[in-house]
């Protein structure tokens, strides 16, 4: 592990890209992640083209679609019913970008001759992976070599290459081949969190059916063994030869491949370039027998336009995506870069066809199998809701999709109604081998439903609600009422037994309270939703009343629950206990615990874990985040203060919490040391693992770091408030969040902060506890930044949180 | 399932053995079981000599040895550190028993041809297998055939079979052939009660070495692919011809067997007889080198007494047995022949090498992976202690064998010092792949220092003691220490955590009633143990204190553990909870519950189960009958009361504890409803899942039942008592104790009690809470069985106890 890098070195680094000057074997793995280009349906690991075998086992050129998996049975030696059947896995689907070159037989291989120059640059602004290598082969021959490479946002389905070759001093035939390598493979992972690979089948997982080479267009179409869907990749080629000259054109093609190869005479000083369309087409968003005919026509629009204009597409659709996404930085390089970075991350790995959402390692890597929890949710939609809404809107209804298998997973669980989201996923059955850290977190439904809520009451999208989201929160709210009831020990509160909260630590417990607090919020806000949409749009209620088979009575025994609802408070401690029995474990000594133990699991038995007060992540204190305006400042410190001791951020979605509630409570020093774990930490490979795959989860956590704590943004009731103060490794920054339809800008400074109303016509929003009313275009307010607000010591509480 | 018979049918049943009238294809899985042979070492599932090709799946006609097993590696999809890593499964070795005999190429079928008489005999009192069957074939062709099989309880690496031909009407030629099958794979059941099975490879696990064929000995030396144990098993055959003659013998052998084929000229009314030899001998026992001779002079040895003398060693082994553990019950035939086929099929399947234990299933049946738990210890073991102490004291230290790998367990498991013995093992290595209900399970430790404890109590084996007990009881003290801690929420009481109680319905749990009274049980003797053994055996108490590197303040440490043992009691209930957070879930509904909803995990996700108050089996129950001396009448009957409404028995071991404790607590005919479920469970087939093996530790807890239950049978502190009554259903019951080296006959009429002192000088015991003191061979006292003692009503509660 790696600190993270953010208070030093802060010239010489582009805040809108991410470079890479030498050629390191060693950091390749590592590399390949952070240039993975992706655009939510397709993601390719920043690999090289030319596939030097030099790498060894330091590559996993892999090429994904989100959403596009085999499945394989989870076979238990000690079977149980109801345990999850199935394991899904997102597989490695043929390499695109596959480009080689040979002067006379001479490989171009920069495992061999001379680098002169390389360089490399991930561009977030362009949405771009830029090579140059300056290269002497061992005889002499030198050219100039350059790529670059674009994953289409604006053309879903495919990604463009362009590959330019520049002979310096050679004079001969070059042959150059461009290959679909269709030899794929699933690797089986031994490391228990980058894992479920370690569910994945070992091996070659798609079939060839059928392989298509005309002249210029080379298809593969392939299908999955068991989950039975089908893929069509392809490609199209085409030369600029400038003063070259072709001398041959081929299509070879091997039992798993297709490839085309020309071969042409150059002189020194010519200049060819080989620009290559690559398409994927799968069965799970067209039928299967069009996909060759859809995989040929998008190729054939794409040269259509030319690699020049698909490049000013990106362009153009990330220059409004920054416009609206942007956190600008004042005075801390490292940060902006880091954030941009993060942002761009999302952005290429969320799903946006309604049936696939954001996987824990994005489209950058096989971890987690590929599969979407809760962080989706709860860590990456925060970000996608108020930069770009209609993303975080198709990530709900992928949530809708499931529902017909949620359904029939809550029959497997013995519920009699509603639907039990899985914990993991990817086309909606439960694929949790482990259901203690898995099916347990029933607080999936809450979480999901906290995001229809917030979604909801951030863009007024009525037409959603009434479409899909109503009847996810009605039919999960269910779920609640069976699995808890009403404890005369407890003073017949609404308990709720045998679940696991966030924090998976400590596991099947009762009264977990995050989880209580977050189903009260489900229940109550389910409730108000049946009554209001029975007012509002009562053809609709009764669709959706039909669909669920809802009860007249049921509403009713939902806020019943909720009111009486079991939120643990321990008066001895003055805490939220996490659970019933949470208080009275051992506590772990964590400061006698050497680095080398963390993470525990990789180290200790779950049962020894599960003996001791110690926290993987933000629990309780994440409860208090979510549902900030349930408690008071003290309850939310007196939690901070007990948990953070006991809490080992073993999780990737740890630090960004505990620096939200660093900010709310006053340890401005704390909320700036858990971001700095979170905003560089695939940049700065800060937990080791980010080889195999960002951390989408601490990206969005990132960007609530700096929204939700920096600026103290919450939207509690569907009205906007901040409390923004400045980092004193800041200079100033600035974001924009879109708002029932407006967007408005947040400027902050040393000396004041300006609310300007870029977007739209009117927004009442609180700054601290003033209201601010902001009416016309461009309308602005400026306040002064408070002195005391640049204070930042351990112990120092921001004084209006008092 | 079938009730269980025991009170009707009381005529015609031969109370020393089972027999079978008929030949019945689809019962024949179940009588495979009821009909196995063993001897602790051995064990052939009764099936018949000639392996019928008609019974297709009605056949499990499996061969084992006990503790020798294949390994497999545990896979998990989402794996975690310390998760057990070895599966180990009893293997089916080959199949010696193999005789076929076909009369001029006519085969003798069962499933052609006329059956003119069919019976089988399974003698408890001899320990054989008697077949006779009266045949016409389809050609009209009459034999009467006989059989009689035989497994050494003295040569314990061998059986022997007698196989008789007599022609009624047919003269020509009998080709008689005698094999060892080698030709033996193992089987993957995907059923979770007999399961690990589920765990076993599938398919051949046993690869051939050497193949030895002479005139009359064949052999096949074999070793498993991954454990590497070798197995030498080989066969003789000798033939008695009378009149007919021998026109050819000859040796056969298939890639995987070997055989003796015999062509033997006969006349109608010519009667010839093939005596057969069979040995195992295996690297678990002998050098493997010697593998081959040594089964060479066994079977030498055997064929030099010859199959009489074998009949006769049989038969004075087992006189010798019953002398000493019979109980005769007077006026229930059911239930006679229930308690003597259990303590016959203990008899048999019991290990007393010292290395191997007694298995769920004993050694007849792969179910549960021929695995020892717990029930060898708590339900099996006491019989022994009773009966025959010497094979208790071989159970025992098969557990001083396995010390090493618990030692090895015990550090993956975080524990810097101590044992911990695994879940369920054959070798000494933890196989359980579900750890709430196997690793978890803590309590073994404490269950088997019980045992130990109750042995030395009960034999006074001092040398057994220094030489194992000792350091099992120490080492595995320690581990308390580890997952124990004080805490100040609980008057600084000693609490354990995250443990799982013997009811496995409820996992993962903090204060396990049953853990913590058995953990203070286990502290309080090891302290003892510590400063007894280092007043009279000081030289040894060193050995022991180098050994396991025990400091001087640790059983004064353990001693206050014990004192301070948190034993949860419920005020408002006046019961022990099961555990801290057991009282505040729902309970289930189970006269709700269908029947066909049992057992419950075959109907519903673990999760369910879990958030209920529902037992699986006796738990808080039991430790008030282990530990019954630190409890009051008044608290046994509440939690008696309490747990018995909320208990599904849907684990074996469950009916017999209840029995006893209903006895106590004066519930007479709970006490004996709970005993008929339990004393002819497999005999009747009461769970339906008797073919795939007998329920061992339901044999040794009908055993209890009787002894502990009905004649209230204690040895608190190492004095015995006793507080007898009389079911109802009998008119006399009887039986014998061993007991510091002495022999005590107790006889209950219904008019008297009379304690006998067969063997030993002198007994002191309470009857009732009456003193009796024995003295001198033959000495008897004679006391009224009160006549309330009979009645027996389910809410009459015991006078004497109230």
């Amino acid at each position: 592990m790696s600190p993270a890098k953010t208070d030093d070195q802060k010239s010489s680094i582009d805040v809108w890209q991410l470079s890479e000057e030498k050629f390191e074997v060693e950091e390749n793995l590592l590399r390949e992640t952070l240039f993975s280009l992706g655009n939510g349906h397709l993601g390719l690991r920043g690999a090289h083209e030319e596939r030097f075998r030099g790498f060894s086992n330091n590559t996993n050129d892999h090429t994904f679609i989100n959403g596009f998996y085999e499945s394989s049975l989870i076979h238990y030696t000690e079977t149980a019913y109801g345990m999850a059947k199935e394991h899904q896995f997102m597989l490695n689907v043929p390499n695109g970008k596959c480009i080689t070159f040979a002067a006379d037989k001479e490989n171009f291989d920069l495992f061999k001759g001379t680098i002169n120059h390389y360089d490399r640059k991930f561009d977030f602004q362009k949405g771009s992976l830029l090579r140059k290598v300056d290269w002497t082969s061992e005889a002499g021959k030198q050219f100039v070599v350059k790529s670059k490479r674009v994953v289409s946002f604006t053309r879903p389905d495919m990604f463009a290459l362009e590959y330019e070759i520049k002979s310096v001093n050679f004079t001969g035939i070059i042959t150059l081949r461009s290959a679909l390598d269709g030899r794929v493979e699933d690797e089986e992972s031994g490391e228990p969190r980058y894992g479920p690979a370690v569910g994945a089948v070992q091996g070659v997982n798609l079939i060839l059916l059928e392989k298509k080479q005309t002249e210029d267009f080379s298809a593969l179409l392939h299908q999955t063994k068991r989950s039975k869907l089908s893929l069509a990749s392809a490609q199209e080629n085409s030369l600029y030869l400038g003063n070259a000259k072709l001398i041959e054109k081929d299509s070879a093609s091997s039992s798993e491949s297709v490839e085309q190869v020309f071969k042409i005479e150059v002189k020194a000083g010519d200049t060819i370039r080989l620009t290559k369309f690559v398409c994927y087409i799968t069965s799970r968003d067209y039928p299967e027998a069009e996909l060759l005919d859809r995989a040929k026509s998008t190729l054939a629009a794409a040269r259509k336009s030319g690699f020049a204009i698909l490049c000013e597409e990106q362009e153009s659709y990330l220059n409004e995506f920054w416009k609206r996404a942007d956190i600008e930085i004042g005075g801390n390089d490292l940060v902006q870069q880091g954030l941009r970075f993060n942002q761009f991350h999302l952005l290429q790995s969320v799903g946006r066809d309604g049936h696939t959402s954001i996987a824990a390692k994005g489209l950058t890597g096989e971890g987690y199998g590929g599969h979407y929890f809760w962080d989706a949710e709860s860590y990456a939609l925060p970000f996608f809701l108020y930069s770009k809404p209609e993303i975080a809107r198709k990530m709900l209804e992928y949530r809708y999709s499931c529902l017909g298998e949620s359904r029939k997973r809550a029959r497997e669980m013995s519920h009699p109604k509603g639907a039990l989201f899985a914990w993991r996923t990817i086309g909606g059955e439960e694929c949790s081998a482990y259901y203690p850290a898995g099916t347990a977190q029933y607080h999936i439904i809450a979480d999901i439903t906290y995001a229809i809520k917030h979604y909801f009451e951030a863009t007024e999208d009525e037409e959603f609600l009434v479409k899909y989201g109503a009847e996810i929160v009605l039919d999960t709210a269910r779920i609640w009422m069976d699995i808890g009831h009403y404890e005369p020990r407890k003073n017949n509160a609404f308990c709720i037994d045998m679940v696991t909260g966030p924090d998976e630590y400590t596991v099947l417990v009762d009264n977990n309270f995050y989880t209580n607090a977050m189903a009260q919020m489900h229940l109550k806000f389910a409730a108000e939703l049946a009554k209001k949409l029975k007012a509002s749009s009562p053809t609709d209620f009764e669709r959706i009343k039909d669909t669920i088979e809802l009860t007249d009575d049921e509403p009713e025994k939902w806020l019943k629950a909720a009111e009486k609802m079991y939120l643990p408070f321990d008066e001895q401690l003055a805490i939220h206990p996490q659970d019933d029995t949470f208080l009275s474990k051992k506590k772990w000594d964590l400061k006698a615990t050497p680095p080398q133990l963390f993470p525990l699991p990789l180290h200790h038995h779950y049962l020894v874990i599960y003996r001791y007060q110690v926290c993987k992540q933000a629990d309780t204190v994440l409860a208090t985040f979510l549902l900030g305006d349930k408690f008071t400042m003290k309850e939310k410190k007196q939690d901070y203060d007990y948990y953070e001791t006991i809490t080992t951020h073993d999780s990737s979605l740890s630090h960004c919490t505990y620096s939200i509630m660093a900010s709310e409570v006053g340890y401005l020093d704390k909320a700036y040391h858990y971001f700095t774990q979170s905003v560089r930490m695939d940049l700065d490979n800060v937990h080791g693992s980010s080889s195999y795959g960002v951390h989408i989860a601490a990206m969005g956590g990132t960007w609530m770091a700096v929204i939700n704590g920096f600026a103290g943004m919450r939207a509690y009731g569907g009205k906007l408030q901040f409390a923004p103060y400045m980092p004193t490794a800041w200079d100033s920054y600035k974001f924009k969040l879109s708002f029932k339809g407006q967007l408005l800008e947040i400027a902050v400074g040393k000396e004041e902060v300006k609310y300007t109303l870029i977007e739209g016509d009117a927004l009442t929003f609180n700054h601290h506890k003033i209201e601010v009313k902001l009416k016309g275009a461009n309308a602005s307010q400026t306040f002064p930044t408070k002195a005391q607000e640049l204070a930042s010591t351990a112990s120092t509480k921001r004084k209006d949180d008092a």
